[in-house]
């Protein structure tokens, strides 16, 4: 919380503010409460943040989050209410019950809100991200919440791979029981599986065939033999809040020659990238070494071939600092990271490979624990 | 897209614009694409909105949305950046190109953003949330996306409810199969049954005995029996997005009197809140009839008793407008809204029972088809 007291100190803000609800990762990673509507949360130097609270969450909020709690009611809601009728002028008039003086936002901190709290004070942006730069460097704690979010993950990828290992295969088709083995029907797999290891998930990917040059489109139908399974997990678990993510590529029997060939580069370009890995190497660094290295063996970079970023940090929020992209950053020890180079060409396919590790000083000590072979 | 096209040329600006990833519903709404990364999207009068994307992403939103699309690298994303590096100013500058002149942005908007942009041009703020009200009236289509995910919401209560009446019983504590039946069984049960029906689930609470005056209290450990069991199940359907919510509060065996005065209490407040609502009604009124009729019945409203909203409105956002508070704006045709009454008191529990259903001129057309029997 320093580098938040400093930030205050610095703008010259009598406190830090947000407003959001525990989808927010800085919200959670605050207060480590979980709320599906937005409460404002408020820093001062020295204290712990201090979340204002309608009366139904009281008690549990003492259970459940670090913060110290404020009701609304004690914050002087029904007083507030009798004049004003605007849900951001009401709450603007909470937070500056409970801070008074200029205040410092996040980056997204909701323009309505700001404008409403701009008639009582100055509102100072932190441009800096101070709390997303915080998150991003991990403490043991959060590592292991990592880890175990990624034995769930690996779990739901070994049901995955043995439900395309074991199905039959009718005219170029995978089969379960004699009938067409879909996407849908190992999402549901997955996604029992990592309900039984305390993760949820959503946007799973499970794609075969051509349409896995789209690197986002999450499949459905029958999964056929011979042709490229993209299979991209990337969970929540529920309690601790922090994110896994891997993905493979596999193939029941051996692919198209062109499909291998994409295999065999993006394989050696996740070993290329994940020792590139290291404290003190630029995240665009890493990425460019990768760029490098497919252009150099063939493969385009632009709207064809490698067409996403290396990587990105990941933690309560599944994409987070730092970035391994054109624009990524000096990298810190013991943030944490995926490397996932892939190559898609419309009318073949797509291939990536996708593990997640610790930013070591220096080095990378990768958490994924999984096999990347293709063909099962 | 009439509303939006007024608010443009009432505001005098040349388009509206939000940034959001599609967990925001008012992106998911106006595209009706999916990401887990933030877009730009813009709407100009008499068009379609238009997202800003990477590469990556352009040819699944061909397929999946109802936008126009425009690469990052059309919009002159690589000479942007060769100068900036800010990401604000970056996604300002992208954004800038695509439209010329002040932009009208929602409450929601990320002030970093908004910042950005005011160095480029006029940022108007819409207080009234345009988008916000469009999607509280409901569309045939919309309906039909929340009555599928309450079916989902009501196969997962029916088969909790069978867990619960068939376990046995050991010194109080519900068993299965000679071990006891816990919260995290029963939450597992609800969610295997949602996946199966293309829903997906966080924050499903199954809580059991003193712990149900934590309104939100998801619960944890052994059930028991003669004791109040909360069930508050409220997925989102995968590929609709649209919610659905219901709440159960259930006992195996007959609870203390004060439970069940609780309950009878509870359950007539429901019909009566059901009763109440109808286009032309505020939200307001018909909380506050609730709330009379629980404290003519001698319970409490402040810190104990009924403490929170009589209900919300449901869609691409679990909580949404119109609401049924003390602040609720008259209700119109074809909102969705939930009703869920509950009383709370701790040391001895709590009960709360939500159905929801369409605003209708006059009345309310309840979806939800599911007992709202306690003692099972």
């Amino acid at each position: 919380m320093d580098c938040l007291d400093d930030l205050i100190t610095r703008t010259g803000a009598a406190g830090f503010c947000l407003y959001a609800t525990s989808d927010d990762p800085d919200m959670r990673y605050l207060t480590r409460f979980t709320t599906h509507d937005p409460v404002p949360v408020i820093k001062k130097p020295g204290e712990n943040p201090l979340m204002i609270l309608p009366v139904m969450e009281v008690e549990r909020a003492e259970r459940e989050s670090v913060a110290q709690i404020i009701t609304r009611q004690q914050a002087g809601y029904e007083e507030i209410i009798s004049t004003e009728k605007d849900p951001s002028r009401i709450t603007a008039a909470l937070i500056h019950r409970c801070v008074q003086g200029p205040v410092v936002v996040p980056p997204r901190f909701p323009l309505g809100l700001a404008r409403a709290l701009e008639e009582r004070t100055q509102v100072i942006l932190d441009t800096g991200s101070t709390v997303g730069r915080m998150r991003a460097v991990k403490s043991a704690a959060e590592i292991d919440g990592i880890r175990t979010a990624q034995r769930a993950v690996e779990a739901a990828m070994e049901q995955a791979v043995r439900m395309i290992r074991t199905a039959g295969i009718r005219d170029g088709v995978l089969c379960q029981d004699g009938i067409p083995l879909t996407s849908e029907q190992v999402k549901y797999a997955i996604h029992t599986t990592l309900l039984r290891h305390g993760c949820t998930a959503d946007g799973t990917i499970v794609a075969c065939g051509e349409g896995t040059s789209m690197p986002h489109w999450t499949g459905d139908g029958p999964l056929r033999s011979n042709q490229p399974i993209v299979i991209d997990i990337f969970p929540r678990h529920e309690v601790s809040g922090y994110h896994a993510d891997m993905t493979r590529t596999l193939s029941r029997g051996e692919p198209s020659s062109a499909v291998c060939d994409l295999y065999r580069a993006v394989r050696d370009a996740l070993a290329l990238g994940e020792s590139a890995v290291s404290a003190g190497v630029s995240g665009a660094e890493c990425h460019q070494r990768v760029k490098d290295f497919f252009t150099e063996a063939g493969f385009e970079t632009g709207t064809e071939g490698f067409i996403h970023s290396l990587g990105h940090g990941i933690g309560l929020e599944i994409h987070e600092r730092p970035s391994l992209s054109p624009s990524g950053e000096s990298l810190e020890e013991n943030q944490v990271v995926t490397v996932e180079p892939g190559l898609y060409y419309r009318g073949v396919g797509g291939v990536r490979i996708e593990n997640l590790g610790v930013v070591k000083s220096p080095g990378f000590k990768r958490l994924t624990e999984f096999s990347t072979e293709m063909i099962v």
